[in-house]
């Protein structure tokens, strides 16, 4: 049995854990991303610290390595790019993780960790070519093509969340119009139930979505429970507001099928709990904007790794797929 | 030195070539692909009787394989299903062949077999990521990743031409609306000029590239070399149909680097021709339509492969890869 600790950073916690390389996370812990002292220096102290904390309830288990999976970070370059939320600035993982650790330190970008972690403890444990999509507060995608991770030139492929699905639509925080992840995420179903409340003002569903969404007069995202419960009660607008989602994320499907052809795409993240609610629609609109010879072939599935566990298991991965 | 048959099954001819891995082109020799017998029978019966008379030319050169590139050619099946221009129905090329030789026989389709030959003799020996692009009647394109060509998992990966630019755009020949291909290739370039005419009847540019696509009445594809020449004497409605081109060009591209992050797009073909009157534009409207960090950082060539020979080295390169 081999063990390493996997760590998934994330825009509000990070999570840690110490893994073997069945896919079982044997201990864990969390940690705020920010704390007070907001930089690199002070999260890696303290993250460190925590690592210590957990591998020494178990010294017997001697870790192989270190795999961290964060937004914008550089497979091959070991640096973390500014990541949005964040506010941080860059930091190159391996140096300011030898000042804590010899063991070897590896870094992918959160949505390529997840990847991994599904090739190697979830549904595509047989699979050679599939996309992996996370559906949380954003799209982020990682891509596997010919049994490997597909990273790109420099390590920034599989932003799939930034392909265009409609011309001139919704404005992007990348700059960009019309992008996938303004339509299909936390972010995207909030827009659209803002759209539908200016032409339903009066609709009690919508009305309730975001009185749940706003505190101190700041609209946050919308309770995707919310609409499960209304959509199970068979509520006309929670139909209406998964529809359109779904007929998005086809679009957007079949613009990557169309150049990857992949046997699957597996989806994990909070927003992918509306499950087949969102995905029975998403699969036929996907078949609508295939060629005839592409059409019925491409699995929708559901991710096989444990919800709160799939981001350390796919970082740990990278520890098992590099040594 | 070693020695492999390339075949460049077209809609209109099939080039056959003697090809050394160095990528020379010892001898070479053509055929209708399609004579008064439309069938594949037919067709493989004439194309082994070239292949017997090139090959007996050089008696010492033994070829180790023989390498395919058909349109909807198969990488993994060894079918080739229906060419939309050939009429022919779907054959299985290994079964056929071995009638006639006992040599290996290696398919994939055109747009696979040239982005092999890039790979192998042209510009991309040292990429591991790029993508070729062929511009003819339609758009092609094959993908190599990780150093690897990207099959997907049956094996027609690489369909840039049917990614959509444009929501409810011009109809495609395959179902779908605002293929790529519509704007891009000569079908596409002579669909804007059509549409120029209705707005511009009496632009003499337009006419005359009508007129001389014209044939008995029908109307064929506009010639790009009198659009080249037009652009080079500064004519303006030559400008507009190439920056127009290449604004749909460019927003294509910057769908496929925002999933794959290529080191470059390499572009082959009659419509490549064009080259920088086109591809200026479309680099601009590349990095206008990617996220900040990919900006700037894609390459786009022309091929560094003969024009007429690029068929035949990417089938030939077939057989070295395999073997």
């Amino acid at each position: 049995m081999k063990y390493s600790i996997g760590i998934d950073i994330g825009g509000t916690n990070t999570v840690l854990g110490l893994v073997n390389n069945q896919g079982v996370v044997i201990a864990k812990d969390t940690m705020l991303t920010k704390d007070d002292n907001s930089n690199w220096d002070d999260f890696f102290k303290r993250l460190f610290q925590k690592v210590g904390e957990l591998t020494e309830l178990y010294p017997d288990l001697e870790p192989s390595g270190i795999g961290i999976g964060a937004p914008n970070g550089s497979h091959y370059s070991g640096m973390i790019l500014d990541p949005p939320n964040l506010n941080m600035g860059n930091v190159h993982v391996p140096t300011i993780a030898l000042e804590y650790t010899r063991l070897t330190v590896v870094l992918t970008n959160d949505a390529n960790a997840a990847v991994l972690g599904e090739k190697m403890f979830g549904k595509a444990q047989n699979m050679t070519d599939f996309v992996l999509i996370t559906l949380g507060t954003g799209l982020g995608s990682g891509i596997i093509a010919n049994g490997k991770l597909l990273a790109g030139h420099d390590g920034f492929a599989g932003e799939m969340g930034h392909i265009i699905i409609e011309t001139e639509g919704r404005e992007c925080n990348c700059g960009k119009k019309g992008c996938l992840e303004m339509y299909v995420s936390a972010k995207g179903i909030t827009e659209t139930v803002i759209d539908l409340q200016k032409e339903f003002p009066d609709d009690p569903l919508i009305n309730s979505l975001i009185d749940d969404a706003s505190q101190n007069g700041e609209l946050g995202y919308i309770d995707g429970r919310i609409l499960d419960i209304a959509f199970d009660k068979k509520n006309e607008t929670a139909y209406k507001i998964y529809s359109y989602t779904a007929e998005k994320l086809g679009l957007g499907l079949a613009q990557v099928a169309t150049l990857l052809e992949p046997e699957a795409f597996i989806f994990y993240g909070g927003v992918s709990k509306a499950g087949n609610r969102m995905l029975d629609g998403a699969e036929r609109a996907l078949n609508n904007n295939l060629m005839s010879f592409q059409k019925g072939k491409i699995k929708l599935l559901l991710s096989g790794l444990p919800p709160g566990d799939a981001g350390i298991l796919g970082a740990a991965s990278l520890v098992f797929n590099a040594l």
